[in-house]
């Protein structure tokens, strides 16, 4: 098997699984209980909360643990009412957006967000802007610290002009942690939704980051865990593996960095007859290919025969038949949308797979080729 | 170590870790992925749907997965404006109720529901009642088929006069499944919470059953999993898990009604000097003792040092030092609260432990009355 849709998901790591196994039957007792091993738990409960909040730079008490981006990105928009976001977000950052009198911002062809296009869109009524770090289907990283630098100007500016709404920049950095150094100062966030799942953790566990300009209102009310904001029973061994898995990402950062640099050379070397869909500012595990003329779903399930498992675009959109509105947002047309795909490297992947996995891809691209036009 | 507060907390089955392992780190793959692969990871997702079913008289479609009971009560009660609650609900029910116009209905001084206080509070613009099928701290069973059987007529009554609004059942059977033989059919519920947590299963996995009558509103927005009223990669592992646990319960329910009978006369027959608070009509796991003029919060430290671990009452509401609610509904005086015990009996637990519990119990208790009274 050669997996190249890492973005869609992880694989666990034994060192997660390692972690996390203490507290299924051993250490399982609720944090709320008043004896002490369920103290212990509870104490490990709140380092594992640490953990993941010092990787990016925060405090325990900024972070609402949750049952994945999904459900962060809804928190985060809970109770705000004018919205801008990114027309490439991801649809749990679109849908809610919408709901809540959202107005897109537009990408440039590059996949950048345009700058300009944000300016304009911001009024005195604006509360929140919402623009993932790195694009989960194009990988494409935004200039973060460029449009929190806006916001300051803005917030300046209402401040002068006695104008007491409130400006937010929210991040989805889901796909961001294994390569790039998040820390919520720099990238000048007041809110980032993180997942485990993406980062070769368990599937169903997230956070928010919350600073405390967010006041954020609680989704999910009941017993008050997680300073209220998200009832329910934590989920003991999903934030210890999560903070595992957010510890092992920030340890083998330049490692990664340097591997995925290699692997996404050597796959590109290796491949023909395709044009790059990203050419810069991506994430180095992303590689997004257009085969004009040729239907990318055909090549996903021709690739499957060879064991070689690649995506057109995000997962969850594939499910329900619809176009990827993030490469027509970019501009692409519908005949190179429906030739496109995405390859996502990971932990699992050598060289050699990406040479094979190369060879695969001309051959099986070319025998579509002969098939449609000879 | 002798637990005894499974109603908090239980350590996942052997079982249940075997049946998630597989769906750690090599079925890993996202279900809404295009290939072979990641569909029949799809297709175990929608069978152990069908398992937690068809455990309770249902199809999979009626069946929300959620990140565990209080989400599944706050999904029940979504887009729901007139609700009666039983006075003695779970936070997470009381909470989410008191928001959208809640009403409390009575208990009686057994714990059962006043179903005269019932008939009194619905009204026509009564939408929802949500009436826990076990209490979570003092094990009531509630007659829910008695309550279905008050909502029918009113429904008819309402059809007769031309009222088209429509009156649902809730249940939290969150407690209920390690001893009773759950139907929705039989219950004459619209709505079920359920919990993987409380029989063996995995943390933070829960679900709602609803039925076509309910018509849910979406609670978390996004990729649309969960038929759109749940987004959110799928937890893989922790629904094969819960599915598991499901199973297993069901399989060992007449055996577990034994048992715990059995192991509940052990216990009172060697406990002296206290008074029953539930005499009847209580699941045969559920201990409830009362000290009257000893404080319970210091047994539980005292019980710590035996390593016998008990509670006073339900989990997250000992952690926020509240008074038990539950307790007082059922009209104890604040003395007889402050003096009372819950144990809880579960796997863990043999005729042995449960003699030595009671010979500690007894003994720490005389201590305490020593220390006070002589």
């Amino acid at each position: 098997m050669i997996y190249l849709d890492h973005a869609a998901a992880t694989p666990m790591s034994d060192k997660v699984i390692e972690a996390m196994r203490p507290y299924f039957s051993h250490d399982f007792f609720n944090p709320s209980a008043a004896y002490l091993p369920a103290k212990k738990v509870a104490a490990d409960y709140e380092a594992a909360k640490a953990t993941i909040a010092h990787a990016i730079g925060a405090k325990a008490a900024d972070l609402v643990i949750t049952a994945g981006a999904t459900e962060a990105n809804n928190l985060a928009f809970n109770g705000i009412s004018r919205v801008l976001y990114l027309e490439t977000e991801h649809d749990s950052v679109r849908e809610v957006a919408k709901q809540r009198g959202g107005v897109a911002i537009k990408v440039l062809r590059s996949g950048l967000i345009d700058l300009e296009d944000l300016k304009a869109k911001i009024t005195d009524e604006t509360e929140l802007i919402s623009v993932a770090l790195v694009n989960g289907e194009i990988g494409v990283i935004q200039p973060l610290a460029e449009i929190a630098a806006i916001i300051r100007e803005v917030r300046l500016d209402r401040l002068r002009r006695g104008i007491k709404t409130r400006l937010l920049l929210h991040s989805d950095a889901s796909q961001a942690l294994n390569l790039l150094d998040v820390s919520v100062a720099r990238l000048g966030v007041d809110l980032l939704t993180l997942n485990a799942a993406k980062i070769y953790g368990p599937k169903g566990v997230g956070a928010l980051y919350a600073s405390h300009e967010a006041k954020l209102s609680p989704a999910i009310i009941g017993g008050g865990q997680e300073n209220g904001l998200r009832s329910g029973t934590e989920n003991v061994p999903g934030v210890i593996g999560f903070a595992k898995a957010i510890e092992l990402a920030k340890e083998h950062l330049n490692g990664n960095r340097k591997k995925y640099a290699e692997l996404k050379r050597t796959l590109l070397a290796n491949l023909q007859g395709y044009e790059l869909i990203v050419k810069k500012h991506q994430l180095d595990n992303f590689v997004n290919l257009c085969y004009n003329g040729i239907d990318g779903e055909r090549l996903v399930f021709l690739l499957e025969d060879h064991e070689i498992y690649v995506a057109t675009g995000a997962a969850c959109a594939a499910s329900k038949g619809e176009k990827s509105h993030v490469l027509k947002a970019i501009g692409l047309s519908d005949s190179e949308i429906a030739g496109s795909l995405r390859l996502t490297l990971g932990e699992t992947n050598t060289k050699e797979q990406l040479e094979e996995a190369a060879r695969v891809i001309n051959e099986v691209v070319a025998k579509e080729q002969r098939r449609l036009y000879d």
